[in-house]
């Protein structure tokens, strides 16, 4: 009898699983792989140092596994592009498929993304596909062969949900989730499933299964989570859109760590159901819910993959709603005839942002008020703004924890370093207490009303269309220093819609060395932001070329808006203004 | 001092308040007024016998109160034409208001349906309207003059929200309701706050402030509740529109016993908040949400008050939605081509609905079988349908009830004479189980998905545009003895908006003299049901003539869509069939 912990055994069979799903000819040269790639169990424990300063962006393309062929499919292509090179039989979904599987092996390899490759049933899928085109002369639908990853948590028929516990290892689900089921039918091609952090409730990417994931930008930088795994594989093109889910900002934080484009919908917009996420059932509709969304290299893609998820929303997922992917239109102020309005919401009034990401905003909204048929307006912090990190927090904390905790402790697993002292077992609320949040979300929601309306006289009118502001109070930190989820958590709390939009990476010039914030401080987490760009404890010289974003968000159900939003303020910073009237 | 419980002069004071409401020159003479209108105290206690076989219904036309001129104005418009002359200049909003409130009091003194006639600010409100028409040649907007009315749960400011208990009286609202400005902004004018039972929790409209609403058509029927005194004065044309709220169906029940048209929408469609309904806060966040919805004369008085609500209630509550008032399109089979499919649910399996509401049923169906443009398909019992009222009861207590409780003795009222028995402090429900129903509902919810849905392979695409099924196992019944509210609630609980359309009345051949029911008895809420058609207890005749309707209902946010299905079903039963594919 051994006396090593439960779990260790499982960990490895799952590890040698995933490492046997990967083809002997799609690995890594040893010299391909730069040093200080660690084991799963030292990538849980070690900090930043051990990995050095390393970016793994170029390798797929150095590497020599990939054809020019495949390089091309993978390198050069939007969604709407690579689906027409299928559908109409320039390309076959077998060869595009084959080229993202061995692209993601690839990533994996350099940055532990994955946790289920679904190679073999991808490319069988794949061919199913390209007989279908061949017999029929039409493709299967509008996503034909179109290769996509998803969060973990997600039911894959017949593959493990076991994020990242091995007490769910081995368990394989039952049936698909309904987003599944849709995108399945529509013709896209589930190539992978990705990494996700023990609990899924924190903010770096890291478990007992499936070790750390790794920032392909930067391994010192955090990969962000809960969806890590999809920021690391997007961000390498080894899939073409992953899916996510956000509760705090899980699919917002990855995407601005990695830089790419993350969009987290209303309630509703994407099915949800069909999850493994270690609560207890019902959890989510008594507290706070999470919601289901895309990470995408462009706005355009999301806009590819959003107009085919939300008019069938709604037949796939109990949780789904009637959506038209369009304008909706809204009584707005007529006199005087104004553009779209874009807020600008500098903080959120309880953890003062860091100078780079004041400034980055100062930038985005400078130049959306350079672009046509753009007005841009500074919003004062609503009053109930700072209280909104906290009443999140208590919804996501409504019962005592132990379901998840048993799951881990009932495989002797240890939490993971970043957990340890914040994990513990809470306990139940009352009823009151939980109708009583409730009833406190309910009057942040209506003080909140009033950023968006104009009222004059008794009338109301839409007074802004979107509003800007951080994703985070501070730049993408080293690994496991993610500080205050509350500019990403409040849009959930609110059902906001809310998008990430890079702008460009932290330069030389944003370091300004030497100097100090003279902002007093305005609470705990201000204070511990504050560490982060304090000279005394922080080289700020490790933000250097980090991606800098903004978030987008608009008023609840207004998604397409967001869409759209996202897309002023991308052609914006991208210095492609031009007049933007026709596409709203 | 006296030993007579608290509650009794409060009560007094505010029969008074509101007798001085009425200007004396609209009181109705003595002999125009039925024999056996009881006391307000004798009306909770006594039941149908003392009341007698009596119609109201044609004492505002005999009674000589109203003139010519306001029997034209209250009986021969509906919204949009009324609004139409009044935006024209062709009847001034006063005289339009003063027809209304006049009306108003004629039916309340015939049937208790008021709790706060605010005639006085109405009028004031419709003089100012007249002044801004006069002032600038434009209406105030596309409501302008309407008289309207509101469940007395609505807040107006300065007004009483009681709900008929003591405890809550004399105790003036602070700011209006977001639905109150909503219809103000748009030139409504609310004429008056209308009657609800004690505790809003049953289906008589009958409290110790304000006695028991009275059916108009029979007062030995019940007028329904929660929302009744909204379906006496709506049904006696007191008032163009009302609004009342629906959990269990407050808002179906009151139509479907007076004969009119009632609408309960999806969540959000209407704004909800600023209400008092006696419970804690943020209860319906938790357990089962109400939601506010109009009872009207006509599908199109329906459509053209939600033609307005529904785009403005994301601008004026924060608990409103986004929402254009037209079709929203959803993928459907294009292979055969097909009509607008309307499915029938005979049942929903836990109470099998008495002779006459399966008959009206058949009819509604055959006469929809002939209706160009419409499918008509039988659906089968989905499993989980015979849970549904369960659950639904069971979210709508999911605390101890106390807070209501405390309101009721703090006063010393006795319960009314229903509630005895059956409201009793509970205990609140754990966090698990909270959440175990809501995981619960989330199952059914996704059960019932597959009634509307068509599986093709892995597509899916809308099989069922709308159903329409029984309002109540049974026909109108005598005061206090509604029975069993699944054929409502249950709509609540799946969230999808659900209407009345009443279809004929009660007549000779539906009494079937003689003949039992053959169909064995489920359980114990059918065998209670049957009771209401056991010849040894209920003579059949006391049936004749009450108004026989059909409950249409749509998927989730599909309100628009039900509104045109109630247009189909409507049309259908009145005989004036033509083509609907203009309107489809």
């Amino acid at each position: 009898m051994s006396s090593q912990p439960r779990y260790i055994a499982i960990a490895q069979r799952k590890q040698a699983e995933l490492a046997a799903a990967i083809p002997p000819e799609w690995r890594l040269p040893d010299h391909a792989i730069p040093e200080g790639m660690l084991s799963v169990a030292e990538s849980i424990t070690e900090g930043p140092k051990k990995y050095g300063r390393v970016s793994v962006m170029e390798i797929p393309r150095t590497c020599g596994l990939l054809s020019a062929k495949e390089l091309d499919i993978t390198e050069n292509y939007d969604i709407r592009g690579l689906v027409a090179e299928m559908s109409e039989g320039r390309f076959k979904a077998e060869e595009v498929v084959r080229g993202f599987c061995k692209r993601a092996a690839i990533a994996h390899q350099l940055t532990r993304c994955l946790t289920e490759p679904l190679f073999h049933r991808a490319l069988k899928r794949a061919q199913e596909l390209d007989a279908h085109l061949q017999r029929t002369g039409t493709p299967v639908g509008p996503l034909h062969g179109l290769p996509i990853s998803v969060k973990d948590t997600f039911n894959v028929q017949g593959v493990d949900s076991s994020i990242g516990l091995s007490a769910l290892a081995f368990k394989a689900a039952k049936e698909n989730a309904p987003l599944v089921d849709l995108l399945e039918s529509l013709g896209a091609v589930i190539i992978a499933k990705t990494n996700i952090p023990q609990t899924l409730a924190t903010l770096d990417s890291c478990n007992h299964l499936f070790g750390r994931t790794l920032n392909p930008l930067n391994r010192q930088w955090t990969a962000g989570g809960s969806t890590g795994g999809e920021g690391a594989l997007i961000a390498m093109r080894g899939s073409m859109v992953g899916f996510g889910t956000d509760i705090g900002g899980s699919i917002r934080v990855p995407a601005m760590c990695q830089g790419i484009y993350g969009f987290k919908p209303s309630l509703g917009r994407v099915p949800f159901g069909g999850q493994m996420n270690g609560q207890i059932e019902g959890k989510g509709r008594i507290g706070l819910q999470a919601v289901a969304g895309p990470l995408a290299r462009s706005v355009a893609d999301i806009d590819a993959i959003m107009a085919e998820i939300v008019p069938r929303a709604e037949l796939f997922g109990e949780d789904g709603i009637p959506g038209s992917w369009s304008s909706h239109p809204v009584p707005r102020s007529l006199s005087p005839p104004r553009g779209f309005t874009i807020g600008v919401l500098k903080t959120d009034g309880l953890v003062t942002p860091l100078p780079p990401i004041t400034r980055i905003l100062d930038e985005v909204a400078q130049t959306l008020r350079h672009t046509p048929g753009v007005e841009v307006v500074e919003l004062p912090v609503p009053s109930v703004l700072p209280k909104c990190q906290a009443l999140a927090g208590r919804l996501m904390g409504v019962d005592d924890g132990s379901h998840m905790l048993n799951l881990i402790e009932s495989m002797d697993e240890e939490l993971t370093p970043w957990l340890q002292g914040r994990m513990k077992r809470g306990k139940d609320l009352t009823i009151p207490q939980l109708a009583g949040l409730q009833a406190q979300r309910a009057e942040v929601e209506k003080e909140m009303l009033k950023m968006w309306t104009l009222s004059n006289g008794s009338s109301k009118t839409r007074r802004v269309d979107a509003i800007i502001c951080p994703v985070a109070p501070h730049p993408v930190p080293q690994l496991d220093r993610y500080n205050a989820v509350g500019y990403t958590s409040t849009f959930v709390l609110l059902d906001y819609p809310a998008g990430v939009v890079p702008v460009r990476p932290f330069a030389d010039s944003d370091l300004e060395t030497g100097r100090d914030m003279d902002a007093p401080v305005l609470g705990s987490w201000d204070k511990a932001n504050r560490q982060l760009w304090n000279e005394k404890t922080t080289d700020r010289r490790v933000y250097l070329g980090s991606p800098l974003s903004v978030q987008v968000v608009t008023p609840k159900q207004h998604d397409y808006e967001l869409l759209q939003a996202m897309e002023v303020v991308d052609r914006a910073v991208q210095g492609r203004v031009g007049s933007i009237s026709a596409k709203l």
